[in-house]
């Protein structure tokens, strides 16, 4: 460990993480409305609204797959450094960032315009982000043992090894695919990505913690 | 137990629902407004506003009895296992889903339109998984002993028994009603149950606590 | 103490009221915005948006001394119970309600209608409901010794004395005043009010905590 | 120490604080939005928002760089006193401001009208009313003894120095310089004024806290 290099305790950044993946998981649903001339044939209106479900639940399950990677993450650090603590604010500036790409997904949709291939394509771009940069901060964790809790196992090995990529490669293919032939596939495909993200958690997904009595 | 399941501390998952359940509750404030046409008669239009009112106190106590039913679920736990944190996930969806319902209703009404049926199915339904996942979150932390705090007792019996169907009962009746026959009705049962929801807490309610000296 | 009684820790409705006040306080600056046709004269535009600034440092400073109080009475508690449960989400149903009033008083002053009158009765009966619900607190919590953290001093005297009605009364006296004769003298009030509750903060005001080494 | 003076724990002030910023930084995306005439054209329509793009880049490391600042005063303080409390809440106040200038700043530019020197005065004095306050805080903190953690080493020295001026004199050199001259160029400065803050966190920045094992 370099002597010099400062390192604060994780408590306070999983707090002020907590809160930014938190409003921005909340604030997508001020991305749905009716509006009052619609208000005629409600029931209509909120069936039509599909687009803007199915872009809300995406991005919610997007964002919860991050936040749990995020939450296994730091239950394995004791301490941050600077280095990690300017990568988690990248990772909170492409999250907070999500709601816009939502709504334009959303709204490409329900106009069924030419604009749908643009939409999942921007889509996709910030969630591959997200994913990198999850995945930066994890790598980097994994390289320095000064940071983590001293009687928690090391980050498993499989981590660094083909399962870890799957996330990125899907992003990828999914935009290539969405951009090029069915965008509405690319969307769904947006949403497996990130089911897949909330399933695996605690078992071979991104970082599973096993803690037997 | 089974000696591969990971669990985690329950802290940082509380700390994010607070947030949610948080924002998700002062969100609703943003959909009452006055129109600047409406301010030369400014009294008339604020009384105008009921149906607003009404839905923000509704979803205020709705939140707020499912904010406090979480947190007397979470003070018996002292791990959350994978299936708990899904569980727990698909809450915050559903819960922060309800601003939208909310404006929705409180639309409805002011328009006075042939919408309230629709509108009043809908916060029902929205409510009503809720409360369902909220049961199946109960239910399902009642049959793991491994996750429960030693020195706390164990959920209570009633829990499993008639008490515990009210609430979704209730979200029952009042759509059935609500839509075929007095939307109104329906609506002001909706804010009966969360007021419900919020006064039995610690007495026979939801999940009760009892910490005698 | 009532041994059927309940009461839970204090940390997580801490973390819960912090959030509500956090969120309400920060949704105060959404109320301020130029309308695209002032950009030709911004700068003009930015002042006259004086209304907005004003309400939006009014609200800042209620909600902060309301926190302020609020961190001085848990400060106190060790326990809560299901009535101080309850009138504490009382207290948040109405603190996360007043980023509307602000919007219409602000609203109001702008479009120096005659609007401003009920503008200001509706703000200052606002932030008088929040006053009487914070004062309910402080004085059920006085009541109840088994709620208190054992090692702090039971709280202070004063506050079932004349101190603790100047804020009340204040509200009181500036509706009346604002209604009937000066909406801005009132308004200022509501500042000046908000302010005292600040300042006094730690020294007689609301709540006192003193901790000599 | 003053026997007198009340003093009280920082952990529910950093809650709330971190509340607050994390609030902020989140809001800034509602500014970012597509108008429905431009989804025919959307990836020009989205290319045409870089000014959005840039200015919630830039506010969110503003804001971001006071929260590690924020985040280093805290760590090293065991209490906070009323007058730390008050310029903790003006600095929220000013924290909480900067979603509007920055609205207003993209606007400015993406309308490519003569209000840009307008809004770059504007973002650029509402940067150093933040600055200005954090500094205060700092200076107040570490005159004050009795409020530091005894095991924590005192503020550096440097923070008394040239270095603590840096981002002060930088943002009063960019608003004399973006008034006057070129408007874009003080909008760069601001961001480069930020990244810094968040670059230097940890090494020989605002404050640094060395803690080796």
């Amino acid at each position: 460990m370099n002597e010099q290099s400062p390192r604060w305790e994780t408590g306070r950044v999983e707090a002020f993480s907590d809160g930014v993946f938190a409003i921005a998981i909340t604030l997508l649903v001020l991305d749905i409305s009716i509006e009052p001339e619609q208000y005629d044939h409600l029931l209509k209106a909120l069936l039509k609204e599909w687009p803007s479900y199915f872009a809300y639940v995406t991005s919610f399950f997007t964002v919860g797959s991050v936040w749990i990677a995020h939450h296994d993450l730091f239950t394995r650090l004791r301490y941050i450094d600077p280095m990690l603590l300017r990568l988690n604010l990248l990772l909170l500036l492409a999250a907070a960032f999500l709601p816009f790409p939502t709504a334009v997904l959303s709204q490409a949709f329900e106009a069924s315009t030419k604009s749908e291939r643009a939409a999942v394509a921007f889509y996709g771009l910030t969630a591959l982000a997200i994913e990198l940069i999850l995945r930066a901060m994890i790598r980097y964790a994994s390289t320095r043992p000064e940071l983590v809790e001293g009687e928690i196992p090391p980050l498993p090995k499989s981590e660094r090894g083909w399962r870890a990529t799957i996330g990125s490669a899907g992003y990828g293919l999914a935009i290539a695919f969405g951009t090029l032939l069915l965008p509405h596939v690319a969307a769904a495909f947006y949403l497996l990505i990130a089911l897949r993200g909330v399933l695996v958690s605690g078992h071979e997904g991104r970082l599973s913690i096993r803690l037997s009595r």
